[in-house]
This record gives structure tokens, C-alpha cells and sequence, in this order.
């Protein structure tokens, strides 16, 4: 019995696609597809820590999400001519940070400084969980990199696990696995989770779109997303064994 | 055994205060008071709606949150004079709107807008949990207005429930409720979660801020919540049922 | 024979009531009310300069007002959410930094800065001769303060004097003291006097809003305004006698 | 006794010129220069009025006020690149509005517009007392060409009075006339006054730069403001009767 | 004799790669590849034309520009978190615009809009020349469409020609060809030509960023931009023979 | 036969004004007009350079170009009060700045900054091509002051050549020197060259406004320019020779 449009079953992903060293210039970068969801992730490593964590000896990491005007179906107005960043685009960039932070053990990175960049280049749901999945490989090449530069001593162990985040949802009443966007617009409730490569929660955010949900959705919810983080988590790993 | 600098015990609130109609001015007001963190919020209802929503017969509902430059230990910078919102701002603004709009029914509400304004007078923790709470109360006395100036029907069923959020988070191991800013400072987890009256959840966003979190310890919060959110939406109950 | 609609006589202040310290977080608070008019005055000192200042051995005192959204009859957009600060805004902020800025020996002050957050919680005319003279109130509690942390001198004489502030106006050509909302918009002349407890002018704007005034009418309606100050200044200094 | 550095004694204005007709594109246009200070005013007429105002039979009056970057002695950054207008622009634009408003019948100019552009070119004190004059000119300009345009009537009485504006101030204890620079930042007291060509008051904006300032020093200032803006009304007139 | 880093001849370009169709949310896109330098070009078809243009029976074509942050060797600023759009990328922003609205006939196109997107994902020099090269491709392809979907008339000729651009310089005394970063930031005069495929001139647009150019350095330029200009029509017409 | 509304044959220049030392504030000044067209040039010296340029032991020169909002025949917004500015502005600022500093040796200003700003106070076409060649006049008094100053020696050779610009464009197959605003906007290509007093090319920017043009149709542009620059360069070195 097929329940969705693309023919999966309600816990299977996506078809999943990291291309690790894209771009020639960062230090890392992944260009990560979730199905038709295409999100470049590069991570800039520079050497120094912003003014107010000078002398700390600890490091710091960030991330930037955005959307390129015509990543969707019809044409957004771009934010730097707006002016303004959005209030969904903040979040997610807040979201994207506190995520890797989470995976970071900043003493061992030194007073370093690594800026995660996630631009969607065409969306079609799920790109934060796709933004945090990609900027984890970004990351660990950035850090692979500094290794080789020596900028970070060979034992620095920077990265204490990995982290991936899925999208979960409950549609006419079935929970499902990685929503593509015309999924996220039927569901009634849409949690993104951010799970470590050992099983962990860094984030769950749960919202009811349409009715408030029960105890049991929610752990429906949750099992499902485990499914779908653990074989990002895998996918992470083969991508990060191949050389770049 | 006391846990807690405030004295209370684990799953105990903090006293809370909700003064209805605090405001001569606005439709619907309520200052809340979460021990010494102050909201005060205010409730506009306006007839009609955004352009964009014209025909469709329905009403819009929508939140702004702030917090005044010296409600907390040290001074901030006004956003206006920035002359931009914090990304952090826009988050919780965006929750208390959802929030709210999970208990309204637009259709009920026809096409009129009611804005709510949860400016934070003196911040102490659990800003946007009391933001939540108070704004039911203020939306409340709105909608109660509107019927006494029969611009809704007398038997217009607006609110469909009633909602109240509240944080939890672990400190040194164990799971607490109501956080004033000194634990919230150091929970390792931290959790905010909107619930309705009925007991159904309209928003859980937990994140690891620390070290990521087990699946029972995320059981353990959720328990705690819904002791907490079951008591004030109590409270909220009985101070509608006083005169303005 | 009653002239107002609130039963005052022309040379009569609404009741005006300054509670203390209404602010657990600042170092100098009040909340200050004109009739319906509500004020919370905020000072908060610290130590050091501005830059262009340092090495000058003396102080600074600025100020900000600002409104919330639903502080009038009718919504406001919020400041911060349009992006930047109105002219009038702006204006006023100015205002109150200046009239404090007359009271205050910089030199004796050392190198500290004060600034003075004034949020009209609701509006009914008045508000920034009420910023003003709550914002006294404040700062001299922050001055107090100072004093205890030893910051200051015990005998540092920062305050050469205290400094409130009324609006006068002619309604129907007749003075009138202390106008609400409702008499502000009809008043062809409108004036905001700052005057110090010895009674000597800090500020005088007067404006023509129907016709031009004459000499003998401004006259006139510095007198009323000095009534009105020197009540304003008997209060401050009963409220400064109260413990906080 | 020469008082003053430039040698005028202390009643006497600098050295006045008002060029009409300046510019070839505006519909009315004056460079006026108070001394060294020069300002171009504009007065740009249009026909409509701001879409709030639409119907009700009345037009619309409104000046902006700016300075180039190089007006002034060390130059300044251009409000432009620095994306917002100052507080003080914002303040004197403001104050230019309405004092050009309380000479204009509204309902005699019909739902049309002007707008009023004062620049100042080069800055010597009292910038925005030449602006007002000037603006004066402009806006008189104006109503005669739309008057030969046949878009008022002949008879249309669209200004009610002449308007013209003289700062004074106490230096050394000794009120003076038309402050330049040098005298401005050492004046103790300031005054702005703006008064119609019949000798009637539209604005009094007096500070205490230095100290506060007595009953008798106000009088003092405002008799030397009727003295210099008396003066400015003969120059603006003898300038209107000229050919542009 | 090798005279180029990459060996290169002076008058040869890049390797150059187009592939169309990259996007499946746009109505026309092209990824475009000069060397390293890669161009994300996107447009977007929309019927109806801006308010300004509405009722005159021709259509609008307008660009924006802009660089990923981290497209470059070290990371720029994002323009939309800085609040403003660089001048940089206004001036290309606005020469695209130009240079694809010089092969369109808007009468032909009808009230109906194209807006061209081109995003630079990675930088190496030329991504103007490179962005104008591919918008052309993205709006054939977005004509194309708007034919199949029969918003166009099929024998509506809204193209009259092609376009493509490319940089030249002179670079120690030898005009080069298609400028690499390292060779752009050494050359002595830079110029940008901006080509139809009838080879007539759109834009030219050189600097001296050195030493002034003589008459004859400009010529030599412009034969050698010819060139460069008439390879890349071709590559363009090859493009669009191919199925999407 | 006369070509042009203005009686001018093709090769013939506006008339052209410049009046040097126009204002009394600043280094270096002039008042530059073509014809109707007026740009009010300032050059502001100051000593040191922008922290990025310290120690480096060269000089900086930087250009601002703006439009007063009734420079022009209807009213244009004021940048300042839209919060940002235009591509066109910011387009015309660097072409302005890359202009003059092709003829400046920044070794030979030592560490000291020039600032060049360019108002135009009256817009009719080629505003910008006179305010390059005005602003070569400011920044040549700014040295001559900075050298009776003693703050550069009286042998540094700051200034390399002298730079003039002019527009021309093709009008009904014309080509035309120095067109006015009814010439420009009716010109099918539109040229601004920018060219040293010993005749070399700094800038040449040609754009298609109408249809693309050919190589001959540009070889007519350029000496057409050539002759309009070798006359204001003669015009320039006759303002200079005069006392200011």
C-alpha cells in the first residue's frame, strides 16, 4: 500500500546525496540533497575568536541559512535588498548554530573560528534538517583541513560526535519520515529533530499546525525520527571516509 | 531537602500573578508576573484583516513580543534604535503567534485581526512562557469585548481552548520546573512547552544546552511541564471569571 | 463652575502619584503617573564613558523614550519592527536628556554614565514632561545607589538641583495646566516647561498649533506652568524621602 | 563698545540676502544667507495631496531640512550612506513644517502639496532660522506661480501672514541677536523664535545650554527676537516685490 | 611560450560549461562555469508587469545579483545581515539588467515579467560576464516555456539576438583575455563588453586601474573581446539546441 | 543648419562655469556648472588614513555623490529619509573616486585622507561628468591649502595629470558632445569618458540605451569626447591660475 506521492513508505527518506569538497575555495563544504532539496554548506575556518572571546581559550562556531530568491516554486523578494533577514531565516540560522555546537568541544578547538554558511539552492522541504546534516560534513572537512595545516594539533579531538536532523510529521492521522514540501503543508503537526550520531537529542521542536497533538503522537513522533537520523548519521560517515 | 536558591521544590511554580485589565486603553490586557519576571500584555482587536486575507472570512491573529531595554540585570540596547529586531525577538514573537492561533478559531472570529503585545517590563526567566499565558488572558478579555460591543455574535465560539506554556530544564541532573534566570543560566537541558487546557501540546522545543539528552530524560521534562501548565491554566480560568 | 471635563480647575494638576524603586533590576526606578498618563522610568549607571569622553574626567546622561505599541487609544506599529525611530521620538529623547543634563554637575559625577529609559506604558497626554519628571526620580535614586556602592563620594554633590517638567496650553483661550489627550489635540497653543525646583527655566516649547500667540498669552501660560512645577517638585522630594 | 567678534553690536542681525528664483526647475526657490550660512530652499507644488488627506478639501505642507557633508567646518558623514536621518534633522524638518503651516490656510490652497527642501550649503549658526526664512519665500514663490498656472484662483488668500525666524542668546550674561557659530557653542541660554510679519508668536524654543535661566532673561530674548524678525519681514518683503 | 598561470594563450577562454536546466522550480536556469567561476542563473516568469508600467502593453526585464559569502577566498559579510545591498553589487545588479533588456523587445513580450537571479556560488574572476552569458540562456529557456504554456503567442519574436560579455585586460603591457582573479587584480586597465551575437556592442565599460590607456590599447581590447564574445554565442546556441 | 534646441553645433560644449574657492569651509571647493547643470564640489583634507590603510605610508581619496531631491524638474525622495541609497548614486560615487584617483600618486599625499563631495544643486544632464571635472578643481586647492599648510612639502607631486569628463551620445544617428537632459534621454547610445589632461583614457563606459552599436558608431563617440575633454582641461588649468 503506498501512502505517499513519491512512493515511499512513511519511514523511509528520501533519496540522500552528499557531495563532500564542492567548492574550491572554503576550507569544508558539502553540497547535500534531500530529494529535490539542494543546500550548499561551507565552512570557513579562520584563525581567531570575535572580540568578546578573546583569551578564553575556547572557540567559536556559527551558522548562516538562507534561500536563494527562486529556490522555491515562486520567486521571493531577496533579503539584502529587503534590508531585513527574516524572522524564519534567524531562527533557522540560530538553530543551524546551536546544532553543531552542540557536537563541538570549543577548548579543543582553540581560539579558532568557524562560520557555517547554508544556502538553499532549490527547496523543496526539510532544507534545515538537510542545512544541519550538510554543515556537519562541511565542519569536520573545515577541521580535517586544519588538522593538515597544522593549525590544529593532530589529537584535537574538536568533534565529540556527529549530528543530523530529520523531519517528522503527522499527515491524515499517519506519522511520517522526511516531508517534502507538499507533505509539510498537509501535515497537522511537524517536529524537526536533531539527534547525535549516538542517539541523543540536541533539539526537538514540535508544532501543532492544525490541532494540538497527544502524548502518543509525540512518541510516535520521536521513534520515527531516530529511524531517519541514524541513517543520516551512516551516510555522514561513508561521505567523510571518501577523500574530498 | 530545598534544591532550589528560591526555595521551591523541583516541581513547583513560582508565584504568579495575572491583573486583568491592566490597561485602560487596549481591548484585552493582563499584567502576568512569573515571580519577579513582569509582562505586560495587551490585546488590540481591530475590525477587518491584512489585505491578503480579504473574502476569505476569516480572522488573523498575530503576536509581538519585546522586552524593555533595562527589564534585565544589565542594560540592552534599544531594538529601534538598532533599528533591527534580534533574531531571538522575531523566534519568540513567532511562538507566542502560533501559540495563540492553536486555541483560535479563525472562522469564529470572522474577519476581524487582534494583535497581541507582550512587552517585558522586568525579566527574570521564563519571559516567553509568561508571555504565552498572559497574552490568553489579554485575547480572552478581547474577545469578550467584541461580544459586549456585538461586533461577535453572542454564541461566536472564538476559542476553541485555553493555553499556558511553561519552561522545565535539568539542573545538575535533576528536572525542574518554572526556571528563573539563575537556573536557566545553568540547565544543561532546557525546555519550553505550550500546552492547552485539555492537556494537548501545541509547541515543545527542547534543546540541548549542555550535553545532549536521553529519551527519558525528555519524558522526565514533559511530566514536569504538564504539572505546570495544568496549574496555570487554572489560574488563568479563575481570573477571567473576576470582573476587569 | 467646572471648565475640564475631568472636574479640574485651569491651574489644577491631574493626580500625580511616582511609586519608587518600581524596578528590582535598575539601579534607579519609578514609575510615574499623570491621571491615566503612565510612565516607567528607568535610570541605570555605569561606570566608565563613552570613548569620545574618556580621560575628560566627567560623566554622561542620556536618555531614550520610546512608547509600546498599545500604550494610545489606538495601536502603533512598533518602532523596532519599522526599523527605526520617529522624528518625534527622537525629539523627546533629546528633551529629557537635555532638562536632565541641567540638574547634573558632570564633573562630580566622574567618569560614570547614567542613561534614562522612559516607556510610556499608556498615553493620555503628557508624556514627556511625566518622562521627565519621573526620569528625576530615578536618576537621583541611581545617584543614592552610587553613593552606597561607594562609586561615588559620600559628599559627591552630582544633582545641583531637581528638575520637573508640565505642559500648559490655551483651550477656548483659557490657560490651562497638566492636559490630557482629549484637551492636547484641542488647544490652539500648546508649551512644555521644564523648570528646576528653584524655579528657573530649563526648556520653553511653545507652538502655535491654530493661531499664532500673542505675548500676553505666553505670559500667562508661563505662570500656570510654574504652579505646576513647583507642585511637581514638592512631590519628588516626599517621594525621595520615602524609603525605596 | 564692540561687543561681538564680527563687530555688530548686540541687537544688530549679519548681513542678510535672500536670492529668489535660485533655481530654474523648483516652482518657487531662494538661496538666503544669514552671513556666512547659506541655505537653498525649494518649494516643489504639486497638485493631490498624500493619499489620508484625500477628499477633505484641504492641502498639504511639508519641509525636510539637510545639511551637505562639507557644510560645516570638519566634515560630516552624509545621512544618506549612514541610511538614517539624524535626531536633530529630523527635529528642525519638523520644526520648518510647522511653522511655514500657521501662515497657510489649508482649505485656500485646495488638495494640493508643497514641499519644502531646505539645504544648507554652508553652515554658520542659525541654520535653521535661515531655513525658515528663506522657506518662507520659496513657499510665497510657489503660490504665485500656481496662481499663473491658473491651478489656485486669483483670489485664492493661501497665505494668511509672513513667517520669519532669528535665534537669540545670553553670552557673558549679555542677550544677543542672530548667534553665529563661535557665539552659539558659547551662549549659555538659546532661543529659537519663529514669529508671523504681525508680530505674533509661532514657536519659542528656549534651552539652558550653561544654566538655567530667569523670568526676566526669557523677556530680554524674546524682546531681541521681535526686534530681528521684524527686520527679516521687511527684507522678505522688499525680496517678493522684486521680479524672480 | 606560455604567458598565463594556467596556460593559457592571451586571446583563449576559459573552459566554459552551461548547463541548462539546473533548477526545477524556475521557468528558465542555466548553471554557468568559467573556469572556477560558477554562476547560479535563474528566471523567473511571471505574468503582469509592475504597477508603473501597468496598461502600456509591454513587458519588464530586470537582474539581481549577488555572491554567496563564502563564494570568494575568505568570507564576506552577508549582504542581507549587513541590512544593505554593496554598491558593487547594485552597479553589476543594474548592467545585467541593461545588457539582457538590450536583446529583448518588450512590445513582443507582452505585460508579463522575467526577473533574472544570478548568484555566484563560487568566484574567480568575470562572474559579471559569466552571470550575463547565462541569464541569457535561463531567459531563453524562460521564453520557451512561457511558449509551451501558451502565455506567448509561438511566433512571438521577444528575442531580436543573443548576448554574452567578457572581461579583458592588459596585464605587464599584453592584453589577455577572460580574466582569472589573479590576473584581474594585476592588470593595468580592466574593461567589460557586453556583446551581441550580431556582434554590435551593448555595454563597454573599461578602467584604468593603473596607468591611463591610450587610443590603441582600447582597440586592441576591443578585438580581443570579440573574440571572446563570438565563441560564447556559439556555446549559447549549442546550449539551447539541447533538450532541458 | 542647427541641430539641437539649444543652437549648439555637435562638437560644441554647454557653457561652461567653474568657480573655485565657492565655499569658505572647506580645503577645496568649486562650483562647477554646464549649462544648466550645477555640482556643488567640496575636497575635504584631513590627516591620517582609514585604519586599514595605516602604516602603509599612502593617502586615500574617496568620492560621495548625491542629488538634492528638487535638483531635478519633479521631486525625488531624499535618500536619507528612504534610509539607503540608490544604485545609481552609489554607481555615480565610485566612478567619481575611481576617476580621481587614476591622477593622484597616493605615495606622494603621504598618510592623509581626501574626501570628495559632489552635490548637484541643479540637474540637466551630464551631472556627473561635471562633477568629475569639478572635483578635479576642489582636490587641486585642497593640495595647493594642504602645502601652505606645510602638511605636504612644497615639492610632493601629488597630482599626476589632470582628469575631465563628458558625455556623449548618438542622437537620430548623430553623435553629440555634451548632452543636456531632453538630449539624453533621447539618445539611442549614451557615453561618459573620462580622460587625463594629456588625453588618456580613464573610464569609458558606452551603453546601448536603444540599439546595441557598432564599432565605427564608437570610434565617432570617442572623438567626439576627446575634443570636449582637451577644452575643459584647458578650462581647468585657467580656473586653477586664478586666485581663489
Amino acid at each position: 500500500m503506498t501512502l505517499r506521492a513519491d512512493g515511499r513508505s512513511a519511514a523511509q527518506l528520501r533519496d540522500i546525496t552528499i557531495t563532500r569538497g564542492w567548492s574550491t575555495q572554503a576550507e569544508g563544504s558539502a553540497l547535500i540533497e534531500f530529494g529535490n532539496t539542494r543546500v550548499l554548506c561551507t565552512a570557513s575556518f579562520t584563525q581567531g575568536v570575535p572580540r568578546w572571546l578573546k583569551g578564553e581559550g575556547t572557540g567559536w562556531v556559527t551558522a548562516e541559512y538562507a534561500m536563494l530568491p527562486r529556490a522555491t516554486n515562486t520567486r521571493n523578494s531577496r533579503e539584502a535588498v529587503k534590508g531585513k533577514v527574516s524572522g524564519r531565516t534567524h531562527e533557522i540560522s540560530r538553530l543551524i548554530g546551536r546544532s553543531l555546537r552542540a557536537v563541538v568541544d570549543t577548548k579543543q578547538l582553540g581560539e579558532n573560528t568557524i562560520v557555517l554558511d547554508c544556502d538553499v539552492l532549490q527547496a523543496d522541504g526539510g532544507t534545515r534538517t538537510a542545512a544541519i546534516t550538510g554543515a556537519y560534513v562541511a565542519l569536520a572537512e573545515a577541521i580535517e583541513w586544519a588538522r593538515g595545516e597544522k593549525i590544529l594539533k593532530a589529537n584535537a579531538k574538536v568533534l565529540t560526535d556527529s549530528v543530523a536532523a530529520i523531519s517528522v510529521g503527522i499527515i491524515d492521522g499517519t506519522p511520517m519520515l522526511d516531508l517534502p514540501y507538499e507533505e509539510d503543508v498537509r501535515a497537522e503537526t511537524d517536529m524537526n529533530v536533531v539527534v547525535t550520531g549516538s542517539g541523543d537529542f540536541v533539539e526537538v521542536q514540535g508544532t501543532a499546525e492544525g490541532a494540538p497533538f497527544k502524548r502518543d503522537e509525540l512518541d510516535a513522533l520521536l521513534d520515527l525520527a531516530l529511524i531517519g537520523t541514524t541513517e543520516l548519521a551512516q551516510i555522514q560517515t561513508e561521505t567523510l571516509k571518501k577523500s574530498k
